[in-house]
């Protein structure tokens, strides 16, 4: 197959080889992480899951975190609500969705994983990225009313309404709770002798 | 030795003897998984910290979990702070003993564990203890000016403010982003249309 950079269509094919193998035995790590947890996250297990040898994943991807890194990094883009601009809608609906990315996407386990292999440099990159890719929005829309302290404590607040029941107790919060919560960061700014 | 309770004195000997096992190899499990991580703990490594054989470890705590669950059983009271009765400086306080909690027990490490595990039914059952005697004094303080599904925002929101930052960067937020939160919560209750 030409190619028409200069490199050899062997050069070529082994790449294309590598990127499937590197898709599939992500794909395959995610997979185990979410449903199964990041305890079951073996060299054994993914390689059984993706349906490759054990010794093809060692060579890639010799430490478990490393599979578990992959795994993370091939999640993309964290899931956000368009806005509408009407800002109570927006945050309620935000936290809706990062709620229902806790239900399907199993964002706790992903959250879990992190913060238990966060002493790992690259893992440590990808916790930074994905948590700030993932409270961009909630940063950016209570930025609108919020500064400082303030602000940072806003994020965490809300963030924290989600994140704390799934982590701590496996619960989510449910509509009426969300609700009840942007209505106190927003009456708290409102008011606020500041 | 006399007993008065008619065991014989090796079941007595005994008895001590497994309960002085179980606590230097609760104490050294704990220290592996706030130290190294709850992927450091296992039998090989939690042998080496507590100075008994592998074999001992297998024989009462087959599972890597059932050493994770002992250690962390064996944590006992969450620490809290000694109410003045000043809501916001409770609330203020409170907060920094968690915070402290984080940074000195690795709270942190304890509660990524006890969310990794808590498909095991022992470690569910740990993990709702731990985190509602952890949560049991805001609730007695938010409870003074919440109820219903604003008190669950408001507990959440609160742990929210310390444990988003500490799981999700490696951070702790500062004084003056606790006092931000405390203060927009209750502007946010003394001016809620409820």
């Amino acid at each position: 197959m030409a190619t028409g950079d200069g490199s050899r269509p062997s050069d070529t094919g082994e790449d294309a080889r590598v990127s499937r193998t590197r898709a599939d035995v992500a794909r395959a790590a995610l997979e185990v992480l979410t449903t199964e947890g990041s305890d079951a996250v073996t060299h054994a297990r993914v390689a059984e899951v993706a349906g490759y040898s054990k010794t093809t994943l060692y060579t890639h991807w010799p430490a478990r975190v490393d599979l578990i890194a992959m795994a993370i990094e091939s999640i993309g883009e964290m899931p956000h609500h368009d806005r509408t601009g009407v800002l109570r809608d927006d945050l309620i609906a935000e936290l809706q969705v990062f709620r229902a990315g806790i239900v399907e996407m199993r964002l706790d386990r992903v959250l879990s994983a992190m913060a238990e292999w966060a002493s790992e440099e690259q893992m440590a990159r990808i916790r930074n990225r994905v948590n700030t890719d993932g409270q961009r929005q909630m940063y950016e829309m209570l930025g609108e009313i919020f500064d400082g302290p303030a602000l940072d404590a806003a994020v965490s607040m809300l963030t924290g309404v989600v994140a704390c029941p799934a982590m701590m107790y496996g619960n989510m919060p449910d509509d009426a709770v969300i609700e009840a919560a942007v209505d106190v960061v927003l009456n708290g700014h409102a008011h606020s002798k500041r």
